[in-house]
Protein backbone atom coordinates (compact mmCIF):
# COMPACT_ATOMS: atom_id res chain seq x y z
CA UNK A 1 0.00 0.00 0.00
CA UNK A 2 1.46 3.30 -0.88
CA UNK A 3 0.30 6.62 -0.44
CA UNK A 4 1.14 9.10 -3.41
CA UNK A 5 1.50 13.40 -2.76
CA UNK A 6 0.72 14.80 -6.25
CA UNK A 7 -0.30 17.99 -7.94
CA UNK A 8 -1.43 17.52 -11.13
CA UNK A 9 0.55 17.24 -14.45
CA UNK A 10 3.74 17.51 -11.95
CA UNK A 11 6.49 15.05 -11.57
CA UNK A 12 4.30 12.96 -9.79
CA UNK A 13 2.30 11.87 -13.08
CA UNK A 14 4.78 9.22 -14.01
CA UNK A 15 4.42 7.73 -10.81
CA UNK A 16 1.05 7.63 -10.57
CA UNK A 17 1.10 6.23 -14.25
CA UNK A 18 3.09 3.28 -12.58
CA UNK A 19 1.12 2.57 -9.97
CA UNK A 20 -1.62 1.97 -12.16
CA UNK A 21 0.42 0.02 -14.61
CA UNK A 22 1.57 -1.88 -12.48
CA UNK A 23 -1.50 -2.87 -10.52
CA UNK A 24 -0.03 -1.51 -6.76
CA UNK A 25 -3.06 -0.82 -4.46
CA UNK A 26 -2.22 2.93 -3.81
CA UNK A 27 -4.25 6.27 -1.98
CA UNK A 28 -3.66 9.76 -3.76
CA UNK A 29 -3.17 12.94 -1.75
CA UNK A 30 -3.57 16.22 -3.61
CA UNK A 31 -0.97 18.91 -2.82
CA UNK A 32 -2.80 22.59 -3.81
CA UNK A 33 0.68 23.89 -4.95
CA UNK A 34 -1.25 27.74 -5.68
CA UNK A 35 -2.09 28.23 -1.88
CA UNK A 36 1.51 26.87 -0.94
CA UNK A 37 0.76 23.39 0.52
CA UNK A 38 4.09 22.03 -0.99
CA UNK A 39 5.62 24.25 1.34
CA UNK A 40 3.72 23.75 4.45
CA UNK A 41 5.40 22.28 7.87
CA UNK A 42 3.30 19.17 7.63
CA UNK A 43 4.85 18.38 3.57
CA UNK A 44 8.17 19.66 4.60
CA UNK A 45 8.18 17.29 7.77
CA UNK A 46 8.15 14.42 4.64
CA UNK A 47 10.44 16.57 1.90
CA UNK A 48 12.17 18.89 2.90
CA UNK A 49 13.00 20.44 -0.23
CA UNK A 50 9.35 20.40 -0.89
CA UNK A 51 9.12 19.41 -4.26
CA UNK A 52 6.64 17.29 -5.90
CA UNK A 53 6.49 13.75 -5.36
CA UNK A 54 6.40 11.37 -2.07
CA UNK A 55 5.45 8.74 -2.13
CA UNK A 56 4.86 7.22 1.36
CA UNK A 57 6.36 2.97 1.02
CA UNK A 58 6.09 1.02 4.09
CA UNK A 59 5.47 3.96 5.71
CA UNK A 60 7.92 6.10 4.94
CA UNK A 61 8.17 9.33 2.56
CA UNK A 62 10.62 8.40 -0.27
CA UNK A 63 11.17 11.43 -2.99
CA UNK A 64 12.54 11.85 -6.57
CA UNK A 65 10.21 10.19 -9.07
CA UNK A 66 13.21 8.76 -10.80
CA UNK A 67 14.15 7.03 -7.68
CA UNK A 68 10.48 6.02 -7.53
CA UNK A 69 10.34 4.29 -10.76
CA UNK A 70 13.00 2.49 -10.46
CA UNK A 71 12.16 1.47 -6.61
CA UNK A 72 8.34 0.41 -8.19
CA UNK A 73 9.82 -1.96 -10.92
CA UNK A 74 12.00 -3.74 -8.58
CA UNK A 75 9.17 -3.81 -5.39
CA UNK A 76 6.98 -5.65 -8.58
CA UNK A 77 8.61 -7.25 -10.95
CA UNK A 78 5.54 -9.43 -11.80
CA UNK A 79 4.38 -5.70 -13.86
CA UNK A 80 7.72 -6.22 -16.42
CA UNK A 81 8.18 -2.81 -16.59
CA UNK A 82 12.06 -2.86 -16.32
CA UNK A 83 14.27 -6.10 -17.61
CA UNK A 84 14.97 -8.32 -15.19
CA UNK A 85 18.57 -8.34 -13.50
CA UNK A 86 21.44 -9.38 -15.65
CA UNK A 87 19.29 -9.44 -18.88
CA UNK A 88 20.68 -8.35 -21.79
CA UNK A 89 18.32 -5.16 -22.22
CA UNK A 90 18.64 -4.23 -18.43
CA UNK A 91 21.86 -1.93 -19.23
CA UNK A 92 19.97 0.16 -21.85
CA UNK A 93 16.82 0.91 -19.28
CA UNK A 94 19.52 2.14 -16.69
CA UNK A 95 21.53 4.39 -19.21
CA UNK A 96 17.77 5.36 -20.68
CA UNK A 97 16.64 5.82 -17.03
CA UNK A 98 19.89 7.75 -16.06
CA UNK A 99 19.51 10.15 -18.76
CA UNK A 100 15.93 11.04 -19.06
CA UNK A 101 16.54 11.94 -15.29
CA UNK A 102 19.87 13.84 -15.36
CA UNK A 103 19.88 15.55 -19.07
CA UNK A 104 16.14 15.60 -20.38
CA UNK A 105 14.54 16.41 -17.24
CA UNK A 106 16.81 19.36 -15.94
CA UNK A 107 16.90 20.70 -19.48
CA UNK A 108 12.88 20.87 -19.66
CA UNK A 109 13.21 22.18 -15.92
CA UNK A 110 15.60 25.48 -17.09
CA UNK A 111 13.12 26.27 -19.21
CA UNK A 112 9.91 26.29 -17.09
CA UNK A 113 12.61 28.05 -14.21
CA UNK A 114 15.43 29.88 -16.14
CA UNK A 115 16.14 31.88 -12.92
CA UNK A 116 17.70 28.91 -11.60
CA UNK A 117 20.41 29.89 -13.47
CA UNK A 118 20.13 33.47 -14.75
CA UNK A 119 18.62 34.95 -12.04
CA UNK A 120 18.57 38.55 -13.27
CA UNK A 121 15.72 37.63 -14.97
CA UNK A 122 15.99 35.24 -18.29
CA UNK A 123 17.57 36.67 -20.83
CA UNK A 124 16.35 35.80 -24.96
CA UNK A 125 19.83 34.18 -25.20
CA UNK A 126 19.30 32.09 -21.93
CA UNK A 127 16.11 30.99 -23.53
CA UNK A 128 17.16 30.13 -26.78
CA UNK A 129 20.06 28.14 -25.45
CA UNK A 130 17.97 25.87 -23.79
CA UNK A 131 15.63 25.68 -26.30
CA UNK A 132 18.24 24.30 -28.62
CA UNK A 133 19.49 22.04 -25.59
CA UNK A 134 15.87 20.22 -25.53
CA UNK A 135 15.55 20.03 -29.32
CA UNK A 136 18.88 18.55 -29.82
CA UNK A 137 17.40 15.60 -27.19
CA UNK A 138 14.57 14.99 -28.89
CA UNK A 139 16.54 14.76 -31.70
CA UNK A 140 18.79 12.04 -30.79
CA UNK A 141 16.06 10.48 -29.17
CA UNK A 142 13.65 10.62 -32.15
CA UNK A 143 16.57 8.71 -34.31
CA UNK A 144 16.92 6.17 -31.95
CA UNK A 145 13.31 5.27 -32.55
CA UNK A 146 13.51 4.45 -35.74
CA UNK A 147 13.26 0.81 -36.35
CA UNK A 148 12.04 0.30 -32.54
CA UNK A 149 8.76 0.28 -31.21
CA UNK A 150 9.95 1.51 -27.91
CA UNK A 151 13.18 2.80 -26.02
CA UNK A 152 14.20 -0.61 -25.56
CA UNK A 153 12.86 -2.29 -28.19
CA UNK A 154 9.84 -4.03 -28.75
CA UNK A 155 9.02 -4.07 -24.54
CA UNK A 156 7.32 -1.83 -22.93
CA UNK A 157 9.53 -0.45 -19.67
CA UNK A 158 8.86 2.77 -17.43
CA UNK A 159 11.74 4.65 -19.21
CA UNK A 160 8.40 5.09 -22.18
CA UNK A 161 6.56 6.33 -19.48
CA UNK A 162 8.87 8.73 -18.19
CA UNK A 163 9.90 9.98 -21.42
CA UNK A 164 6.28 10.21 -22.74
CA UNK A 165 5.82 12.87 -19.55
CA UNK A 166 8.36 14.89 -20.33
CA UNK A 167 7.32 14.89 -23.61
CA UNK A 168 4.02 16.04 -22.20
CA UNK A 169 6.46 18.98 -20.44
CA UNK A 170 7.86 19.75 -23.49
CA UNK A 171 4.18 21.34 -25.29
CA UNK A 172 5.38 24.86 -24.05
CA UNK A 173 8.89 24.77 -25.41
CA UNK A 174 8.73 26.78 -29.08
CA UNK A 175 9.34 22.76 -31.07
CA UNK A 176 7.71 20.47 -28.47
CA UNK A 177 8.75 16.84 -28.71
CA UNK A 178 5.61 15.72 -31.29
CA UNK A 179 7.28 17.81 -33.87
CA UNK A 180 9.31 15.09 -34.34
CA UNK A 181 7.75 11.72 -35.98
CA UNK A 182 9.28 8.72 -33.94
CA UNK A 183 8.31 10.67 -30.36
CA UNK A 184 4.99 11.29 -31.70
CA UNK A 185 4.05 8.05 -32.70
CA UNK A 186 5.07 6.83 -28.69
CA UNK A 187 3.27 9.53 -27.02
CA UNK A 188 -0.33 8.61 -29.15
CA UNK A 189 0.82 4.93 -28.13
CA UNK A 190 1.05 5.97 -24.27
CA UNK A 191 -1.66 8.04 -24.24
CA UNK A 192 -3.45 5.60 -26.07
CA UNK A 193 -3.33 3.63 -22.95
CA UNK A 194 -5.89 2.72 -20.27
CA UNK A 195 -3.20 3.91 -17.15
CA UNK A 196 -2.75 7.29 -19.42
CA UNK A 197 -6.56 7.90 -19.04
CA UNK A 198 -7.08 7.09 -15.71
CA UNK A 199 -4.44 8.94 -14.48
CA UNK A 200 -5.94 12.02 -16.79
CA UNK A 201 -8.87 12.09 -15.23
CA UNK A 202 -8.14 10.92 -11.62
CA UNK A 203 -5.78 14.36 -11.75
CA UNK A 204 -8.10 16.18 -13.83
CA UNK A 205 -5.90 16.94 -16.88
CA UNK A 206 -6.99 18.11 -20.20
CA UNK A 207 -4.50 19.42 -22.01
CA UNK A 208 -1.80 17.04 -24.81
CA UNK A 209 -3.68 14.83 -26.69
CA UNK A 210 -1.31 13.97 -29.38
CA UNK A 211 -3.37 11.95 -31.29
CA UNK A 212 -5.53 14.87 -32.05
CA UNK B 1 35.51 -8.15 -17.77
CA UNK B 2 35.05 -4.87 -18.73
CA UNK B 3 36.90 -2.03 -20.31
CA UNK B 4 36.32 0.97 -18.85
CA UNK B 5 37.21 4.28 -20.90
CA UNK B 6 38.29 7.00 -18.63
CA UNK B 7 40.39 10.76 -18.65
CA UNK B 8 42.01 11.32 -14.96
CA UNK B 9 39.08 13.04 -12.50
CA UNK B 10 36.62 12.85 -14.50
CA UNK B 11 32.84 11.20 -14.03
CA UNK B 12 35.13 8.14 -14.80
CA UNK B 13 36.30 7.99 -11.35
CA UNK B 14 33.77 6.91 -9.40
CA UNK B 15 33.08 3.82 -11.62
CA UNK B 16 37.06 2.72 -11.37
CA UNK B 17 36.45 3.04 -8.37
CA UNK B 18 33.71 0.98 -7.79
CA UNK B 19 35.40 -1.83 -9.87
CA UNK B 20 38.27 -1.32 -7.42
CA UNK B 21 35.52 -1.97 -4.62
CA UNK B 22 33.79 -4.91 -6.32
CA UNK B 23 36.91 -6.59 -7.48
CA UNK B 24 35.30 -6.64 -10.71
CA UNK B 25 38.06 -7.59 -13.37
CA UNK B 26 38.95 -4.78 -15.52
CA UNK B 27 40.82 -2.96 -18.32
CA UNK B 28 41.14 0.79 -18.15
CA UNK B 29 41.92 3.15 -21.42
CA UNK B 30 42.41 6.17 -21.11
CA UNK B 31 40.77 9.16 -23.45
CA UNK B 32 43.51 12.21 -23.94
CA UNK B 33 40.58 14.85 -24.11
CA UNK B 34 43.21 17.48 -24.40
CA UNK B 35 43.73 16.22 -27.86
CA UNK B 36 40.08 15.59 -28.74
CA UNK B 37 40.33 11.78 -29.09
CA UNK B 38 36.62 11.25 -27.17
CA UNK B 39 35.03 13.33 -29.92
CA UNK B 40 36.74 10.74 -32.35
CA UNK B 41 35.03 8.55 -34.54
CA UNK B 42 36.18 5.93 -33.03
CA UNK B 43 34.93 6.71 -29.80
CA UNK B 44 31.61 8.03 -30.58
CA UNK B 45 30.40 4.94 -32.57
CA UNK B 46 30.31 3.43 -28.70
CA UNK B 47 29.63 6.78 -26.87
CA UNK B 48 27.46 9.18 -29.67
CA UNK B 49 27.47 12.28 -26.88
CA UNK B 50 31.06 12.11 -26.22
CA UNK B 51 30.50 11.74 -23.00
CA UNK B 52 33.43 9.91 -20.57
CA UNK B 53 32.71 7.82 -19.10
CA UNK B 54 31.80 4.70 -21.52
CA UNK B 55 31.58 1.20 -20.08
CA UNK B 56 31.89 -1.75 -22.37
CA UNK B 57 29.72 -4.38 -20.29
CA UNK B 58 29.52 -7.71 -21.87
CA UNK B 59 31.05 -6.32 -25.04
CA UNK B 60 28.25 -3.41 -25.70
CA UNK B 61 28.84 0.55 -24.55
CA UNK B 62 27.21 1.38 -21.54
CA UNK B 63 27.12 4.97 -21.05
CA UNK B 64 26.12 7.62 -18.11
CA UNK B 65 28.22 7.18 -14.86
CA UNK B 66 25.15 7.14 -12.52
CA UNK B 67 23.57 4.29 -14.59
CA UNK B 68 26.68 2.18 -14.32
CA UNK B 69 27.05 2.56 -10.51
CA UNK B 70 23.80 1.21 -10.55
CA UNK B 71 24.31 -1.55 -12.63
CA UNK B 72 27.51 -2.49 -11.34
CA UNK B 73 26.63 -2.59 -7.53
CA UNK B 74 23.25 -5.09 -8.69
CA UNK B 75 25.90 -7.19 -11.00
CA UNK B 76 28.22 -7.74 -7.90
CA UNK B 77 25.88 -8.01 -5.00
CA UNK B 78 28.21 -9.91 -3.09
CA UNK B 79 30.20 -6.34 -2.97
CA UNK B 80 27.65 -5.11 -0.69
CA UNK B 81 27.95 -1.48 -2.19
CA UNK B 82 23.70 -1.19 -1.91
CA UNK B 83 21.56 -2.60 0.21
CA UNK B 84 19.59 -5.73 -1.30
CA UNK B 85 16.55 -5.64 -2.59
CA UNK B 86 13.55 -5.17 -0.15
CA UNK B 87 15.61 -4.48 2.85
CA UNK B 88 14.73 -0.82 5.04
CA UNK B 89 17.35 1.47 3.04
CA UNK B 90 17.03 0.53 -0.04
CA UNK B 91 14.87 3.18 -0.78
CA UNK B 92 17.14 5.83 0.63
CA UNK B 93 19.69 4.39 -1.57
CA UNK B 94 18.01 5.11 -4.89
CA UNK B 95 16.94 8.65 -3.23
CA UNK B 96 20.58 9.33 -2.81
CA UNK B 97 21.63 7.70 -6.31
CA UNK B 98 19.11 9.69 -8.17
CA UNK B 99 19.41 13.26 -6.25
CA UNK B 100 23.94 13.24 -6.01
CA UNK B 101 22.42 12.37 -10.39
CA UNK B 102 20.03 14.95 -11.42
CA UNK B 103 20.45 17.78 -8.77
CA UNK B 104 24.60 18.16 -7.58
CA UNK B 105 26.15 16.56 -10.46
CA UNK B 106 24.51 19.58 -12.98
CA UNK B 107 24.82 21.81 -10.49
CA UNK B 108 28.53 21.07 -10.52
CA UNK B 109 28.74 21.02 -14.13
CA UNK B 110 26.80 24.73 -14.53
CA UNK B 111 29.78 25.87 -12.46
CA UNK B 112 32.14 24.57 -14.82
CA UNK B 113 30.36 24.92 -17.95
CA UNK B 114 28.45 28.00 -17.45
CA UNK B 115 28.19 28.34 -21.26
CA UNK B 116 25.65 25.91 -21.20
CA UNK B 117 23.30 27.97 -19.22
CA UNK B 118 24.24 31.76 -20.06
CA UNK B 119 25.55 31.52 -23.88
CA UNK B 120 26.48 34.98 -23.69
CA UNK B 121 29.34 34.38 -21.28
CA UNK B 122 28.88 33.54 -18.06
CA UNK B 123 27.88 36.67 -16.01
CA UNK B 124 28.68 37.26 -11.93
CA UNK B 125 25.61 36.90 -11.39
CA UNK B 126 24.96 33.87 -12.63
CA UNK B 127 28.41 32.52 -10.83
CA UNK B 128 27.43 33.00 -7.78
CA UNK B 129 23.46 31.92 -8.47
CA UNK B 130 25.35 28.63 -8.87
CA UNK B 131 27.48 28.94 -6.11
CA UNK B 132 25.14 29.18 -3.59
CA UNK B 133 22.34 26.68 -5.06
CA UNK B 134 25.70 24.37 -4.43
CA UNK B 135 25.97 25.54 -1.13
CA UNK B 136 22.60 24.64 -0.46
CA UNK B 137 22.91 21.16 -1.29
CA UNK B 138 26.46 20.77 0.90
CA UNK B 139 24.29 22.13 3.95
CA UNK B 140 21.37 20.15 3.04
CA UNK B 141 23.53 16.78 3.06
CA UNK B 142 26.33 17.72 6.07
CA UNK B 143 22.89 18.24 8.14
CA UNK B 144 21.86 14.86 6.63
CA UNK B 145 25.28 13.19 7.73
CA UNK B 146 25.05 14.67 11.71
CA UNK B 147 24.71 11.53 13.59
CA UNK B 148 25.69 8.91 10.57
CA UNK B 149 28.84 7.46 9.34
CA UNK B 150 27.34 7.28 5.77
CA UNK B 151 24.89 9.08 3.83
CA UNK B 152 22.55 5.38 4.78
CA UNK B 153 23.65 5.36 8.41
CA UNK B 154 26.13 2.75 9.54
CA UNK B 155 27.12 1.15 5.99
CA UNK B 156 29.48 2.51 3.08
CA UNK B 157 27.57 1.95 0.01
CA UNK B 158 28.11 3.45 -3.80
CA UNK B 159 26.51 6.90 -2.64
CA UNK B 160 29.16 7.38 -0.63
CA UNK B 161 31.82 7.20 -2.84
CA UNK B 162 29.74 8.98 -5.75
CA UNK B 163 29.83 12.14 -3.06
CA UNK B 164 33.10 12.10 -2.36
CA UNK B 165 33.95 12.40 -6.48
CA UNK B 166 31.67 15.37 -6.32
CA UNK B 167 33.02 16.88 -3.32
CA UNK B 168 36.43 16.14 -4.92
CA UNK B 169 34.53 18.59 -8.06
CA UNK B 170 34.06 21.05 -5.71
CA UNK B 171 37.60 21.65 -4.60
CA UNK B 172 37.42 24.92 -7.33
CA UNK B 173 33.78 26.57 -6.57
CA UNK B 174 34.34 29.17 -3.64
CA UNK B 175 33.34 27.18 -0.95
CA UNK B 176 34.40 23.45 -1.20
CA UNK B 177 32.47 20.66 0.51
CA UNK B 178 35.18 19.81 2.91
CA UNK B 179 34.22 23.07 4.42
CA UNK B 180 31.86 21.47 6.19
CA UNK B 181 32.73 19.13 9.40
CA UNK B 182 30.69 16.25 8.58
CA UNK B 183 31.39 16.41 4.51
CA UNK B 184 35.28 16.53 5.27
CA UNK B 185 34.92 14.12 8.05
CA UNK B 186 33.37 11.36 5.13
CA UNK B 187 35.93 12.58 2.38
CA UNK B 188 38.62 11.86 4.83
CA UNK B 189 37.33 8.28 5.55
CA UNK B 190 36.62 7.52 1.64
CA UNK B 191 39.90 8.92 0.43
CA UNK B 192 41.37 6.71 3.04
CA UNK B 193 40.75 3.86 1.56
CA UNK B 194 43.07 1.29 -0.27
CA UNK B 195 40.55 1.79 -3.26
CA UNK B 196 40.83 5.75 -3.91
CA UNK B 197 44.74 5.37 -3.31
CA UNK B 198 44.99 2.87 -5.99
CA UNK B 199 42.46 5.20 -8.69
CA UNK B 200 44.66 8.20 -7.87
CA UNK B 201 47.87 6.06 -8.64
CA UNK B 202 46.43 4.67 -11.81
CA UNK B 203 45.09 7.54 -13.05
CA UNK B 204 48.10 9.91 -12.20
CA UNK B 205 46.01 12.30 -10.09
CA UNK B 206 47.32 14.17 -7.09
CA UNK B 207 45.42 16.87 -6.32
CA UNK B 208 42.55 17.26 -3.07
CA UNK B 209 43.82 15.29 -0.42
CA UNK B 210 41.32 16.52 1.91
CA UNK B 211 43.57 14.96 5.34
CA UNK B 212 45.92 17.81 4.83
Amino acid sequence: MYTLYYSPGAASLVVHLVLIELGAEHTLRRLDTAAGEHKRPEYLALNPSGLIPTLMVDGEPVTEAAALLSLLTERHPEGGLAPAIGTPTRAAWWQWTMFLANTVQPALRHWFYPEDVAPAGPSEAVKQSVARRVEAMFEQIDRHLRGRRYLLGDRLSSVDLYLTMLMRWSRYVPKPATDWPELRRLAIEITSRPSWKAVYEREGLSEWYPER
